[in-house]
């Protein structure tokens, strides 16, 4: 069971395709993990984000930090440590921290704040998140 | 103007993230380079992507081969030549062939044959080629 | 243990970014599905790729033939379905199967033929498979 | 000719693979136009990055800083605008405003910060800008 005292952890191996040719992580790349680690958050604490779409809601990027603290490299298994930051009224923020399995080095670290939009309005409005989804997220302890 | 005779050409610039390890163009992304290549040939002739998606009407990419010559690099100009091979009644196949600017060397080539789909049939069901699209990418001498 | 006489199956989740705005997976993307396939293959029958480049060799793909029969969507876990299709004297070819999980259903399948490139070489010329890349993708009943 | 007082435009059309199933430019994408504006950015003040990693020397991306405004989609050109935020001794860092082509509509900005990486060094070392980088980066105005 995920503990939302705890980050949610999920594992990466780095795909070849991901490297560049400085030999390393592509820097845009840590931006999918950070994504998948999302995604596998909220499949663990019950409501996953393709069921938030199919109920015509999106959660959009808005805003983005990342800092790289050592290279990644190809043949290594990263662990991407993904939690809930703030819940905004229309908005959630997560954050994540990217070691190496190996020897537990930090390699990355970020959050990325996403937007509330309701899919089916005109014009694709920003709204409060929809309390399933809220439930889902809130905890006491995060 | 576009000439059926010749192939369409337009140039890319390798970008950074493009190479991998190796240090070359990583082998899917000539993907993309393909498909823009077919992106820009159909506004040139006429009737743009984004446009048939408008109108209801999708390309899906049902078959691809690729052959790869000689590597590209950051920093290289890239001319990606383009046609249309064949003109089905449901389907078109794009032909392509890439190559470095500063030395007309042979870089890539292959093929992606396109099905048509109806998107707002239930099931995305493959479908005629509307007839301004097929009349766009027709031409007695391709 | 990996077998020889089955193909080696590995699952991959379909990322958010691997979707385009036809709501399936971008057909390149399949072509990383394919490298992942190979890549853990190879880990798993004693010779991972990340050695075999340390070693100063190299596989590049030569040639990649793709077929899409199912989109596959975000929310899906997919089993790609990797075999050595054959094992020539400087290069291998890899076929690849991909089934959505759930309903076993044929999203994809292809092929990739790789040369071996001794990367210490001047011109990074072909050469002949090293000896144990050779023994760990043989198998009398491949 | 580039005038450092004001920031460098190049144009970037909208790939197909680039957009998600939400319909616009998947986020992590924006780090690929960013990185063509600095490397356009650097061509044109006289030391392209291609030369600086032939002379040993590479420029890591050590942190980013993005914020969405407006959507952008298949179809659309957009304009990313690009300029030296600030020249350390060992980093330089780079900001970036996209906007759309047809109606100048923020689309995005942001800032990536680079550290100066001695290749050749056995660890990678972080070292001082070499002089002739600083030279085509700096500007009395920027």
């Amino acid at each position: 069971m995920y503990d939302a005292r705890e980050p949610f952890e999920h594992e990466v191996e780095v795909r070849y395709g991901e490297t560049d040719q400085m030999g390393v992580v592509y820097h845009a790349n840590y931006l999918l993990y950070f994504e998948e680690g999302r995604t596998r958050l909220m499949a663990q604490v019950g409501l996953s984000y393709a069921e938030v779409e199919r109920r015509g809601f999106a959660l959009a990027v808005r805003k983005v930090a990342l800092r790289y603290r050592s290279p990644a490299r190809y043949g290594e298994t990263l662990v991407v440590r993904t939690w809930v930051e703030k819940l905004g009224g229309a908005s959630v923020t997560f954050s994540y921290e990217i070691v190496r399995k190996a020897d537990r080095e930090r390699v990355a670290e970020g959050s990325t704040e996403l937007a509330c939009i309701n899919i089916r309005s005109p014009e694709r409005a920003v709204c409060m998140l929809p309390a399933e989804l809220r439930a889902s997220l809130e905890s006491p302890r995060l």
